[in-house]
């Protein structure tokens, strides 16, 4: 890796707080794979760096995605006719039975990591399968990408077909710390996420090993949140001390201060439950499209930011169909202004900079300082082409941002930087 | 032209009622522009045409787009934080203001032309601006894509700036029949559409001229119907005898039998304006994501397809982002099923099948026998290789259509034909 370098063009990021900051024809510093800050003008100090000019174009931080399912990409877009469970039992968990087959996976995994590669992602959160071989081979091809990730061998030893489900919790855990001491010392920008899949699947006795293992390891750990009503419903009934979806995670340790914990959808918690995610720090995962697609709801994203609750967004393939978190900002944004219109109208629709600052540094902060150019900050950063996106009413860098998080696709991405390193 | 010519492929299209038609490795027939039907085996009486081999790529019908503007391609995706009578007053008018320099016309047009021709649709209702240099240079221009189009100038004398309206009532149908002269044996594949721009904007009296015309010369006509709650309001204020947004326009004729109108976006019409419509055989154009872009809301599509309505989708273009019906299938079927969830759980979501429907043969019939490849039907076709959207998960042709509709571009559309008339 060079030292350092400098990249110079129309700079966009967010700052703490969600504001937009942007600098036309600026200089972003990288030393180190760390930021050095958004100068007007290059200090002295920097000028010894080879700057890369890229005058004109803009420089955005990488995207972040903080969550979706690597086996599920083969079939995004299809069976979106049903809703959450039986799209589980109909589709999910037929697939992801295939991945017991190295081939296949191999086959598979390699067309999402092309995918990642090119994309305007930087860093992802990615559910794998059951399966180690596979689950080890993702992590692999993850690594080739150049994207940081963190991966997740999936947890369930209960209401899915034998075929797929763990015998019990015995072998889930052990299965799970053996994978964990395979990928010791194996890669430098993939890691493990410890991956329940959500309270259904998952026994008392392994959730208890996998809060236990989290804490010994302080490894991060991701799981599903109150997505759809059914599901709701029927952890009601398979948890019925809890009092709350959220309370059936927390009874655990796994939604408590200092654990490092990001839970997809929040959709339909309730205030004492959103209290909870606020307190313990938990990180939520917005997946607009995935809970417009699965007939879901739409999440209370203005709730949950004036609560000052730690949001990103999520692609959540293949409930979402797109890998984008630019699309995932577009969404967000659209469905917010349908649930402002039909649902509450107390709850503001999000903007364009709360949209760019959900999907970078929203949900960077799970990975650290990351997603804002700000002093400190891994240096993620796109390079984005956006000339055939102007036009004479594009008058302001936010304008050229808002047609880039709704009209770009990966071919106007010029160059992609994560941690400092250059990718194309 | 040549008389004739087959495509042999993998065919998909909507038969009447809405029913998809698949044909693997099938064929479809055309002479002089018109289909001869899908066939498995091709018929003795054919095989003197020449073969267009497409062998595993998909064949479907253009689609159509029956509700877009031109002047207002510039400012995609710009300015989404209000509401529809805020927008136009901050962003619509002062930009459309701008099309009486035709020089700036041009440059603009120019684009969404480019844009048009390249893309999925292969037939487009448009409104243009009150300016008739503008709009005949804007009727060149989609004469020259080889797209069907429709093409309005439009009238406005009353709630908008000075700099755009047209002076009284008189000026406007002045205009409009100086226009429609101007129009006469110019075009093959272009016909000028009445487009008074919505009741706010237009006196009784130019909408009784209108309506006048439209009888006189059997013209189609165009406008927007109930799109926005505070618009809806204003309408009951400025035409209090009217009883509903839909008789404000019914009163002069416009929505009567015998009238080939098209209303965009009736998101909000009451049980007896839907009655209305369905007597009158009054198009709809839903365009779902404008709708939600400006916050407008939801149209009950389950309603208006189980009434029987003429029912087609539109792009509304700058309220809407995106160009292509396939994007507009994908986004009225999700958020038919947030509307399933949020707002009535009666009416059940859109199915893939029905959205293509839409997108193809339901706004085809505003043009005649468009959008299918039955026998008798204008042949408007796209070659669409998908071979890069194929996963093992992909099983049937309806899995592709669907793979089609969320997740492919441009760049996969082989061929475009437009009754018979090969594009590309």
């Amino acid at each position: 890796m060079n030292r350092g370098f400098v990249l110079k063009g129309d700079i966009c990021d967010s700052r703490a707080g969600g504001a937009l900051n942007t600098v036309q024809d600026g200089y972003v510093v990288c030393v180190d794979g760390i930021s050095q800050g958004v100068f007007h003008e290059l200090p002295e100090a920097f000028t010894h760096l080879p700057l890369i000019d890229c005058s004109h174009h803009m420089i955005v931080p990488g995207l972040v995605d903080l969550h979706t399912h690597a086996p599920q990409y083969a079939y995004r877009a299809l069976g979106m006719d049903l809703e959450l469970l039986d799209w589980l039992n109909t589709y999910t968990f037929p697939e992801e039975t295939r991945y017991g087959d190295l081939a296949y996976a191999l086959a598979q995994y390699e067309r999402i990591a092309q995918d990642l590669r090119r994309g305007p992602n930087t860093r992802c959160v990615l559910f794998g399968t059951v399966h180690l071989p596979a689950t080890e081979l993702l992590m692999e091809l993850m690594e080739k990408t150049g994207l940081i990730t963190l991966v997740g061998k999936v947890n369930m030893d209960r209401n899915a077909p034998d075929t797929l489900a763990e015998k019990d919790a015995q072998q889930s855990l052990s299965n799970t710390r053996l994978w964990l001491e395979h990928c010791k010392g194996r890669f430098t920008r993939t890691g493990p996420i410890l991956s329940p899949r959500f309270i259904p699947s998952c026994s008392d006795q392994l959730m208890e090993g996998l809060a236990e293992l989290q804490e010994q390891e302080g490894l991060p750990l991701q799981s599903h949140l109150s997505e759809n009503p059914k599901e709701c419903s029927w952890v009601g009934e398979l948890c019925p001390a809890s009092g709350s979806y959220t309370q059936a995670y927390a009874r655990f340790g796994m939604i408590a201060p200092g654990r490092r914990t990001v839970m997809a959808h929040c959709v339909w918690c309730k205030p004492e439950e959103i209290q909870l995610l606020k307190e313990s720090g938990t990180f939520v995962a917005h997946c607009p499209q995935s809970n417009a697609n699965l007939a879901s709801g739409i999440a209370p994203l203005r709730t949950y930011l004036r609560e000052g609750l730690s949001v990103g967004l999520g692609s959540d393939i293949a409930g979402g169909a797109h890998s984008s978190i630019f699309r995932a900002m577009s969404d967000a944004i659209q469905f917010s202004k349908l649930r402002w219109r039909l649902t509450d109208d107390s709850l503001a629709p999000l903007t364009v900079a709360e949209a760019f600052y959900l999907g970078t540094r929203g949900g960077g902060a799970f990975f650290g300082k990351v997603g804002s150019f700000e002093e400190g900050y891994e240096m993620d950063a796109l390079v984005i082409d956006d000339s055939d996106l102007t036009t004479p009413c594009v008058r302001s860098l936010e304008d050229r941002l808002s047609r880039i998080i709704y009209l770009s696709d990966e071919r106007q991405i010029l160059h992609k930087f994560v941690r400092g390193e250059r990718l194309f």
